[in-house]
């Protein structure tokens, strides 16, 4: 590529963020939806991704809404905010997060970030150093992948157990970690697997953790989002034994995932984060970062405060009920099997894997699902239930169609 | 530090990301700040940052706010948005920045950021790679050098001549460029000095950058803010020269810094950014990064529609008057020197050295300038004078006591 014939340009594409960001959640659903067939007219189900937010019966609560036209509306927070977000909302954040915890948080606990998604980003940065490696969950979110390759801090990946209701394998993680490891992720309640682990388990990740000399990174982005049998905990309980770093956001529970307001939060009675110079990189590195919109930021105390229980309780309801449509759907086709309430499924038949899957599933049923291999379970599905009931049903409906169209074929 | 008798945490603080945090303008401000004396019960004339979302008489335009509250209301945008953002917003900024140029953006040029501030981010990740570098104006904007630093993109500067109107020295930057050069920073209207380039100069901008091959990344924050002689002109233009990727957001020309909501825009007729895979480079970036509020993004179109003249030619009248308020005022400061009509001044007398300047004055007057060594010149002072009328002349009233307590003291 010459420009005139003086000199080549010298710049080009950057390989190694390429390659960083190739397997995203959004890369591989925009892959699948390429293949959508626009002669089909039926609405397109959209099984493959978290954001419930289009739907009516998912609408956030008004409360949210009001919340940021009244910040809005205030002319208080057009300005800059500072770095680590404004104090009202990091205090409202630490009152929240309190509840959950056998102790009481501070607002310099909590540092805003832009969804949880910079907060991952965020930790990443701060933890990479030359040589360092940081153990990441088997299935788990490729977030995380992408950002530890782009900050060059190798990852290795430790199982969850289909067979312990996908606990964290805690002696795969010992067998794993070196003198170079820096910290292991927990997400909780799971993602995909919507598992949520026990007060007990928990405990013993912190143990090991302690042990290890690493620090637990817990992102409870669906906090609070549990109707099966365990109650949610959160790992921030277990920070005297050992730091312990949650994420999260108003994103899934409110269901606003587009509005972009989360946080990073440090777990640690016991200062170990601050001393060992943790906080104060945090710090470096939002100071040269971008921030959540401060009217955003502005809404959250009201936002908080105001929201009742009976919004989270009906959100709670729906999911409840789409869980089930979606494990008894699951049942009637048998290509697929759900073990252990997962909402992860074995392919088989004509199709050759999951990806294969996917493709043709969208061609031919415009419906999305999620292929595995980017959670890191080969030939396993990812489906999202978090859609209206009549939309799921019909999904499953055209799922069964297709299998049943692929297995006459053999 | 050890844990419990077993072993040493394996985590710590990165050292490599808290120097390149170490001097920034939120950083360097907080230490001016600190110095504030808490008996001194004046208001605070705070001339140390472009943010004037705070004074009633820079309030944004009713339309902007409206915009917020109807593509709030409208629950059509609470999902999540696409990585290079919406294409209603893509595409009404690619028309407005359209009528800066000689030919049409389309929607696929525009990238949106959270604010320009990522902008920046994103061009530093994409062009970084080992021992490549890229040239930075003297006096500048900081964040350009912590995002080289953090992304271990070497910086070398070029300076801004005074007494050609701070006009880019070509034979400096012909000098610094080598084969490793990826591009060269302009900031038009320039940060901090406020000029504008010509149309013949950043003509020449080009031409030395296409002899150079590399790329030229504009800085178009304060795009049309301008009122003094020479017309703004985007860098753009000349994207038929050589490749050339503009910075924008609605921070600066709608007062609403907080908003958060950016863009990168690719100025590239030729496609030469689409062949050397940097196009690739930033939507990959993109897919791993975090998105302005969807909300905010679908109010762009209605913002940039509905806008009028008027509210533009308020704020150029307010900021016309205050700059000639802050030239006069400084005039009648002996120690203070305002060549060019520049907004950066020479520091004499009993004070050591432009940070003792603006901690002293902090402390004693109550009024925040920044120092000029974050920006790249020492012993110079970078004040505002995007704030309300009477503060601003309370200020320069007290800049002037300040002074003339010091002078005494010789």
């Amino acid at each position: 590529m010459e420009n005139g014939g003086r000199k080549r340009w010298g710049f080009q594409g950057n390989e190694e963020l390429d390659k960083a960001a190739s397997i995203t959640i959004r890369g591989v659903l925009n892959k699948v939806m390429s293949n959508l067939n626009p002669q089909d007219h039926r609405p397109v189900i959209p099984l493959g991704h978290g954001d419930p937010s289009a739907f009516s019966c998912f609408r956030t609560t008004p409360v949210a809404e009001d919340a940021i036209v009244d910040a809005l509306r205030s002319r208080k927070f057009n300005s800059y905010a500072p770095a680590v977000g404004i104090l009202p909302a990091r205090r409202a954040i630490a009152e929240h997060l309190s509840h959950d915890l056998p102790y009481k948080l501070s607002p310099d606990d909590i540092f805003l970030t832009i969804g949880c998604s910079q907060a991952i980003e965020l930790i990443i940065k701060v933890l990479a150093r030359p040589g360092a490696n940081i153990l990441l969950p088997r299935p788990g979110y490729p977030f995380y992948e992408s950002h530890a390759a782009a900050n060059h801090l190798e990852f290795r990946h430790f199982d969850l157990l289909p067979e312990k209701g996908w606990e964290v394998d805690l002696e795969g993680v010992k067998a794993l970690a070196d003198e170079n490891t820096v910290a292991m992720v927990i997400i909780n309640p799971g993602n995909p697997c919507g598992n949520i682990f026990t007060h007990e388990h928990l405990k013993k990740v912190a143990e090991t953790a302690r042990m290890l000399g690493i620090l637990v990174i817990s992102d409870e982005v669906y906090a609070h989002l549990a109707f099966g049998g365990n109650p949610y905990v959160s790992m921030g309980a277990f920070g005297s034994i050992t730091p312990v770093i949650t994420l999260g956001s108003i994103s899934k529970r409110w269901i606003v995932p587009g509005w972009r307001l989360g946080w990073l939060v440090t777990n640690d009675p016991n200062g170990i984060l601050h001393k060992s110079g943790v906080v104060e990189s945090i710090v470096s590195s939002l100071n040269i970062s971008s921030d959540p919109a401060t009217f955003i930021q502005g809404a959250v105390p009201q936002i908080i405060e105001k929201t009742t229980d009976d919004f989270y309780l009906k959100i709670i309801s729906i999911l409840r009920e789409t869980a089930g449509t979606c494990f008894d759907g699951i049942e009637d086709i048998p290509c697929l099997t759900c073990p252990h309430k997962a909402r992860r499924i074995h392919v088989c038949d004509d199709i050759e894997d999951d990806i294969d899957f996917c493709m043709k599933l969208s061609k031919e049923e415009s419906v999305i699902v999620f292929p595995g291999f980017a959670v890191g379970m080969k030939n396993w599905l990812r489906i999202t239930f978090a859609i209206e009931p009549p939309s799921l049903e019909d999904g499953l409906g055209r799922i069964k169609a297709f299998y049943q169209r692929h297995a006459k074929k053999q």
